[in-house]
């Protein structure tokens, strides 16, 4: 499970914590905060919980940065990891901040809840619809942007990509990252979600296997689409597939969550999914959601069918996504087949 | 204050929690890990919580190490981790591991409280009795043990002690800081304790001056007596004072509880102390108990005597400490001139 869920001496009410923490992988200091939060919290979120009382920050500053950049960065990072957890409306009282070689950032995220406010991720039932709350395709969208400054790895790419689309593309990574699962935690409860996790390290397949692997009925997950941001599949293919990101492992950061729904209820949610996001690419935005594929009679493992179809999902406030909504709403027709 | 406090949602209860993660500085990696969890319980017992309801781990590991190595030792830390968990009556649910190039060793302790389980650390009133609950000099203990293999150090120090001494030291600086605080949060209670927090980083008088600091009435904490394992004294002493030993602020890590007790109950909690701690040296040792000052009216600051009372702790199991336990019992007539 995404959290520990310790029952406690009290009234039925139960403890669910998790701890996250990770080395910084953007360059701004304060979106870097923001995503740390987003990802400690996003474990709560996949367990439908959307209220947390309390966090705690971990941090090290590393001793190879000079006073003045500390000084200039740091606070930036707590900042954004601040802010972040007030969107989410918690707070954070403590934490332990070290020395290091590396920056490090995290932190633990706590709720005492009631049994009705979250959703144990084991009840998929054959006939559920899997639903993916962001694209995927981070880890590629953060790598290529380092490329960008490194003429031998750009030149594997730069046939298939602009400057310009690594820059977006980055950025919507960036964004990405930094969205709370929070608006996804408040459906599941309305729509009546089966089970969820989030994605992150392992990637959509890893996490959809070990979601699966819990299940109390016989089932196995299988996806038919990838949404996945705009590019990054080319990219991903144009450096010899060394992310496998179509295979479905490519690690995501602060991913999105993958939720299995009743079938009647997959499209409201989507779609409602789409009306709370700002659609600007604000930091508040609840993301998109995309039907990715089928929960079905099976040996609890999850797979990738074969040629998947790819969603390319434009980054938020293009021309692309502009001009053409229709990637960021949900599919009426998913590929079932 | 040593955790954060955080008032629930749910029936008067309050969720409390602490977090601390370090790198190691003990050789033996499983005694590392019960110094880890000792270290991070720590927090709670200095508000008297005996009980935890989860705990989770901060893991790194080092990139340097082979896999031989790290197969060995890992295991170990997180064994001695959890057993000293098992000791405070929690397990560990949970955490985050990743690679570093330091190894990390911490974690997360949360409870959920009824008001009366935690007392406040503000309440002490002039006339209090200052305890500590462990003695001092960890950080002396586990350098000059260091040193032994450092001739330009060693040459040092060697006029006032022997490497038999350094090293049995050591061995009571290890077990002291694996030495869970759990007892004395328990008898805080027993004994009507008004405050308390845990000595760690800053040393004696820096956390007995955050204490202070907290007060509700104005008092001045006043300590005369400073319990030090045998011979860190000295050695502090021949290498020029570097730790400030007797200043009051050479860190020590997992240290005592420094306790503000009612007058008519300093001994007595002193002596209850001493009989609930094996003697022995057990890693279950309770730890000793020692009165070291006052509590006087004051502007909330603390401060050391000039030449305050050094009782030489000899270490556990040791000859000393078979031939006389006066210095591990609790002082009938402390110096409160």
């Amino acid at each position: 499970m995404d959290c520990c869920v310790i029952p406690l001496r009290h009234g039925g009410l139960s403890l669910v914590q998790t701890t996250d923490f990770f080395y910084p992988l953007v360059e701004d200091p304060y979106m870097m905060g923001r995503i740390a939060c987003a990802n400690v919290l996003s474990d709560l979120y996949a367990m439908g919980i959307t209220e947390c009382d309390n966090m705690l920050m971990l941090l090290s500053v590393s001793q190879k940065m000079n006073d003045k950049d500390r000084e200039k960065v740091m606070p930036l990072m707590i900042r954004g990891f601040r802010d972040a957890a007030e969107e989410g409306g918690t707070s954070v009282t403590g934490g332990q901040t070290v020395i290091n070689p590396w920056i490090i950032v995290g932190g633990v995220a706590s709720v005492v809840c009631q049994p009705n406010e979250f959703i144990m991720p084991d009840g998929a039932v054959p006939g559920d619809v899997l639903v993916l709350t962001k694209p995927l395709g981070t880890q590629v969208a953060v790598n290529a942007h380092q490329w960008l400054d490194q003429p031998e790895r750009w030149n594997k790419i730069k046939l298939v990509v602009t400057k310009e689309e690594v820059k977006e593309a980055y950025q919507e990574a960036m964004f990405s990252m930094a969205t709370l699962n929070r608006t996804a935690a408040g459906l599941m409860h309305k729509f009546q979600a089966h089970a969820a996790t989030d994605v992150t390290g392992f990637g959509l397949l890893g996490h959809a296997n070990n979601l699966a692997a819990q299940q109390r009925n016989e089932v196995a997950f299988v996806i038919h689409n990838l949404p996945i941001i705009a590019k990054m599949t080319a990219i991903s293919k144009a450096c010899g597939n060394v992310f496998n990101l179509v295979q479905g492992t490519s690690a995501e950061t602060s991913g999105g969550l993958l939720v299995c729904l009743p079938r009647e209820q997959a499209a409201k949610f989507c779609s409602e999914m789409k009306s709370q996001s700002s659609g600007a690419g604000g930091q508040g935005a609840s993301g998109g959601a995309w039907i990715i594929g089928i929960v079905e009679k099976g040996d609890r493992r999850a797979r990738i069918i074969d040629k998947p179809r790819i969603i390319e999902v434009p980054p938020r406030g293009s021309q692309a996504a502009n001009q053409d909504n229709s990637s960021t709403s949900p599919d009426p027709n998913p590929n079932l087949s």
